[in-house]
């Protein structure tokens, strides 16, 4: 892409309103722009980021067996009575009349949906099991919203549903959830830690948040030193397996980490002093086993091979996947601006050209485009005829990992320059030796998506 | 993927609701399902297609140079109210009232929005040409939704709108969305016919209706049948170039083809007799160039190279993603169940064994589904224990363009079967065969998404 073509806003102030850093760096890169209190437009950069978690959140899902489908954002409010959670849940849950007068909403979460579905056509344990998941945009009427698309009210989310005929299996379900949900923050860049949590208005007594440490987190955390080394890795996994997905989450969970909801002073005193550690989070995701609440409110049952019929047990899990967006920012950014992991980066390398229209260096410049784009990698090539250090500075705050830096000077001794935005170190290399690099570099972050 | 894994709900008997045969298909087929009028949950089937027609729509759009974002499904009134649509738009627009009592609305259509998102950031005519686009839920609150997802309340729309300097400049980027509509319809499998349209609440004189001849459309349609003939094929385009993007339009819209709202005896009386053709046609898009209409009531100007302040020349152009698969269905099934163009298939092919639990022909059927993965393609494996003519059915009724079918007697020869689900047509050939030819047949049909 030129940036002379594409349409990036940065922001030279700091815009007021933002009180935290993410929400502030999304304003000035471009990549936001609000329209109403808590709704945002997504700008070509952020909506670029969007769509890379959400890729990377869909092949993790897959993988894991789980099948994409999607529901509508409005539903009737008849499936929310019959479930009871029409009365039950506030004022957040955005309430809508259509022209007919007939009771709508825009869904906050679609367990009652999805219970409706699997009532509709499902009806023997052969059938399962089953687990579902869409990705789509939810409402939230919150009555402050603020940080940005940390907590809009119109907000992108992954929500999965699985239907299982015993709690063994829905358990293996829950398992298999925390494992693609571990792999999923890691591709990410992010070390999401699974907390111990509390049911809230989903309910149920196994639930784990998953919380990114940081400064700016709405929830204060109490957990071992011990489960920040922990981390999945490239490890293979069959999540068939019942023992091995069941063998990560002892892993995962079993060392304290609870969130303040349900933090235990006389467990956590129970961790050696010198690792003990009480921080704030922000949380990205939650898994939820309930059992049997919705299947029996909502008559979901399947015949077993004996022929009785019982209520499926089921579970919900979710990732915030516009919220990661600002999670991921609070987790990698500096004073000059975002610090995008290579895995979610929406480009993959900047191309800075020190003098535009000089022959020469422009000629450089589009031959490195071309080799990275026939690598399936797409750079940025800013070739607007600004100062270096504007490109510079531009380069810095969208958070691009790397930057080529071509000028006359270096090409007269065959290099350029590529330099990394985390560690601020350049290297003098032949360009063909550059793109070989970005390409190794990037070898275990493509992103297939749907 | 493996149908017991898959969540695939067939329907035997033909549902009561649906008048057409698209409806009746994708509800017996397993791809949606009805939440509430005029609102359709996407099963997995459904989602599958809609989410390949979606990525050809970003594929082609980005090939001709239009950038994507996204913008909220709900906005704020306020806008609405400056341009002067929040009264003239009628009871189709669904309004909303937030908790602090604001009035809201959810968009059908985003020209407000985005000439706001313009006006904020552009400012001088060095940033134009500029070419944005999203694709996103919209909502038509319909008196009497009908017809599934071709007439729905809650639909996927992609919408695009263009910024440019002079009228000239914006007719390129009319002609530059027709030839990207063209390719992007064409690579579906459907012939969609520019016709010379009505403005409508959109506005502007210069607009085309892409039209699917169907005798289930809901307009009227008049041609000269040389419009049927033409095809944009496989011939390459530079976007850039005004006089190519011009000579397209000119060879798909001199001939006589226009909607009922524009139709013209006289004209129409002038084309050849042996000609002259009414029918039937699905609209599956529509283009506008409406000039400054927008931009001068919401105040989008630029300054000129020589300093003057100009409003910005404006159109806006539209392909309704979720109605293609209605559309596509219309134009291309028969007794037995839909026929997926190779383009938009949610499978490659199916793979149907005939005798399960038989060691050989699981062993030949795994076989072919892993040679068929490792070349990027995704089968359906039927690996039910059904009989045949079940498997037969569900193959046909889903509409899979091609299927192999695996049995004892055929390995015996070292021979499967594949045959056309379009012509029925079967041949008998080695395993190894039929994948090499599935490959050549999909070469020209990979979708590779955002």
């Amino acid at each position: 892409m030129r940036l002379s073509r594409y349409f990036l806003p940065v922001l030279k102030e700091t815009p007021s309103e933002a009180q935290i850093v993410s929400h502030r760096l999304m304003l000035r890169a471009g990549m936001i722009k609000q329209s109403a209190a808590g709704i945002y437009s997504w700008l070509p950069l952020g909506f670029k980021v969007l769509r890379k978690i959400e890729n990377i959140v869909h092949e993790e899902q897959m993988r894991a067996g789980h099948i994409p489908m999607q529901m509508p954002t409005l539903q009737s409010a008849d499936l929310w009575k019959e479930s009871g959670r029409y009365d039950a849940y506030g004022e957040e849950m955005l309430r809508i009349t259509d022209r007919h007068g007939r009771d709508m909403l825009y869904t906050p979460t679609a367990e009652e949906l999805i219970t409706d579905i699997f009532r509709s056509n499902v009806s023997s344990y052969k059938d399962l099991p089953l687990t579902m998941y869409q990705i789509q945009w939810k409402f939230r009427d919150e009555i402050r919203p603020r940080f940005g698309v940390m907590r809009g009210r119109e907000f992108y989310m992954k929500d999965g549903y699985n239907f299982d005929l015993s709690k063994e299996d829905a358990l293996h379900a829950y398992n298999r959830h925390l494992v693609s949900y571990l792999r999923t923050y890691e591709r990410m860049g992010l070390q999401a830690i699974p907390m111990r949590a509390d049911g809230g208005p989903i309910g149920g007594d196994y639930t784990h948040e998953f919380l990114v440490l940081a400064e700016t987190g709405e929830s204060e955390v109490f957990y071992d030193s011990a489960v920040t080394d922990l981390s999945f890795g490239d490890r293979e996994i069959d999540y068939d397996s019942v023992e091995q997905c069941q063998g990560v989450l002892e892993e995962f969970t079993t060392k304290y980490a609870r969130t303040d909801e349900t933090h235990d002073e006389a467990l956590f005193g129970a961790v050696p002093e010198e690792r003990r550690r009480t921080a704030r989070g922000i949380e990205v995701g939650q898994i939820f086993y309930f059992g049997t609440k919705y299947s029996d409110a909502l008559g979901a049952q399947v015949q077993t091979a004996e022929g009785e019929k019982v209520s499926v047990h089921m579970g919900s899990h979710g990732i915030g996947v516009s919220r990661l967006l600002g999670a991921i920012i609070e987790a990698s950014h500096d004073d000059n601006g975002i610090i995008w992991p290579e895995g979610v980066t929406p480009f993959h390398a900047g191309i800075v050209n020190l003098k535009q229209g000089d022959a020469e260096a422009d000629a450089a410049c589009e031959a490195l485009e071309k080799a990275l784009e026939a690598a399936g990698l797409e750079p940025l090539y800013d070739d607007r005829k600004e100062r270096a250090g504007g490109k510079f500075a531009t380069m810095d705050l969208i958070g691009l990992p790397w930057r080529i830096t071509v000028g006359p000077r270096g090409l007269k001794n065959g290099v350029v320059e590529l330099t990394s935005r985390r560690t601020g170190e350049s290297e003098e290399l032949a360009p063909e030796a550059a793109v070989a690099k970005l390409i190794e570099i990037y070898a275990d972050h493509r992103v297939t998506g749907l």
